[in-house]
């Protein structure tokens, strides 16, 4: 099915990444989780370009918060992309774009303050001078887990994954200092999270397997309150009871993968100055390359 | 300066990386902080082959820590290695290598135990399923540091450089799970540090800028007691007193970096099956390519 100007579609019903993006444009579109599967999800960042190659080396040194898919072809091009994925070319993973309107919702940042967020598009805030980069997204190996019986509960109640901030220090890269790892949370049992480490294991652009799972593991991610993610929808269980150690769904564990949020974290943490922008966490960049183009 | 069979030699006087090799191939050889300026140093660890796609999956997302430079060319060749290093070939690492005999001392470890440590070769332990994976070291940019009037405390003091295990934990690959950082720590002035940090960026394949810095970075990387590294020397300041708060050199601060003792940590936490091996902390194996080969 394709998007044409007259077309009024529910976004569920959209087919591919290009036609979230055209919807997306040009209407009020919902978290895009679940939406177009097998096509990849994105993270946005958009830097001042003075502080495009700190961050180009953030991401090259924390690979698993931080996958960088591509960038802006040049600083101010909102239209194309130059990929870092090996063996994709930048059309590949881009084309009749508009970074500026294609996602559903955008924040934006400045001097590493949050001003605005939720807007719907950022055409005022865009400059010649800005560099966009697009960051893999976990949503992109969720239609490979439901393909294997193993849909993430937030999916499945059409809900936003929930996300959480951790005390896991990045490793620092030029400003970007004092910044942590955000993770996002789908809980399974724990006789799953082997098959479930496997099937993920080999998106490496888009965060691969789990950081960590298990109750144990809010402790070692500094996580306080399960109920109380910092991005996102609660966690509940399929008859809308809270996740929980004592709940009837006590068998499901949480399990952590790294989050392409992780960035805005370490945009607000690193003192930069000017306007920065990035999407709103849940409402992602559709792209054109499709999760089997990406996998290792 | 050359090695030959009947040359008797200070080993800081040793000139290039194939020169400690081949001293090391057959005499007792100190820690190699200092020795051959401007080669690069590397940290070794040798695997059974069924688990050298998790390894190189955990280096992958672990680059800090884990930066690989080259691995075995095949399983058991201990005398070839193919590059990971974009733009440099595996010759260009390594020619002329004996693997088991050219680090100064091994650590051996059975089935994720270390069973024996500092011995000089592990020509009985090899097989011809073993693949060695050649990993940055820090030793690196020590001399990029002392050019610019920065020589770490350790190497004025011709002590080893001091190692921590931390609470960070690595993303986990495949049976690589459970693992976290280990760093290396030299002092600096705090009002050094912003040029050290620029000094260390570029030597991306050998862990590149420090992870932490200050006082406060010991409860961020969990590290109780700077005097009692598990790994290497306790640090001293030039007069031998103890580096600490309350020292006449406490305007030093520690600042700590990625280490290539990483790797050996996750062997001994991922329960391995069979025989692992790897260089004893501080005694690397020295490579044909310099810094500049690698600086990005």
């Amino acid at each position: 099915m394709s998007v044409t100007s007259t077309t009024v579609l529910e976004p569920h019903a959209l087919e591919t990444g290009r036609d979230v993006r055209l919807f997306a444009r040009s209407n009020p579109c919902p978290n895009t989780s679940g939406l177009a599967p097998t096509y990849l999800q994105a993270n946005l960042i958009i830097l001042p370009s003075k502080y495009a190659s700190d961050f180009r080396l953030l991401c090259a040194r924390n690979p698993v918060p931080c996958p960088l898919i591509a960038e802006s072809s040049n600083p101010g091009r909102w239209d194309s992309v130059r990929s870092h994925v090996p063996g994709l070319d930048g059309p590949a993973v881009l084309t009749d774009v508009d970074i500026r309107n294609d996602a559903p919702k955008y924040n934006v940042y400045k001097d590493s303050k949050l001003v605005k967020s939720g807007c719907l598009n950022i055409v005022e805030e865009w400059t010649d001078d800005h560099v966009a980069f697009i960051i893999g997204c976990s949503f992109s190996f969720e239609s490979a887990l439901a393909r294997a019986g193993l849909t993430p509960l937030h999916t499945t109640l059409k809900r936003n994954v929930p996300m959480y901030r951790t005390t896991i220090p990045l490793s620092p890269a030029g400003v970007f200092t004092g910044s942590t790892f955000v993770v996002s949370m789908r809980p399974y049992r724990m006789s799953d999270i082997p098959r479930v480490r496997d099937i993920t294991r080999v998106f490496s652009a888009t965060h691969g397997e789990p950081l960590a799972w298990g109750w144990q593991a809010m402790e070692a991610l500094g996580i306080e309150d399960i109920h109380s993610p910092q991005w996102g929808d609660a966690p509940i269980a399929l008859d809308g009871t809270p996740l929980g150690r004592l709940s009837q769904y006590d068998d499901l564990v949480p399990v952590f993968w790294g989050c392409g949020v992780t960035p805005q974290e370490a945009v607000m943490r690193a003192n930069l100055e000017g306007v920065a922008m990035a999407h709103s966490p849940g409402y992602m960049l559709l792209l054109d390359c499709k999760d089997s183009d990406i996998t290792s």
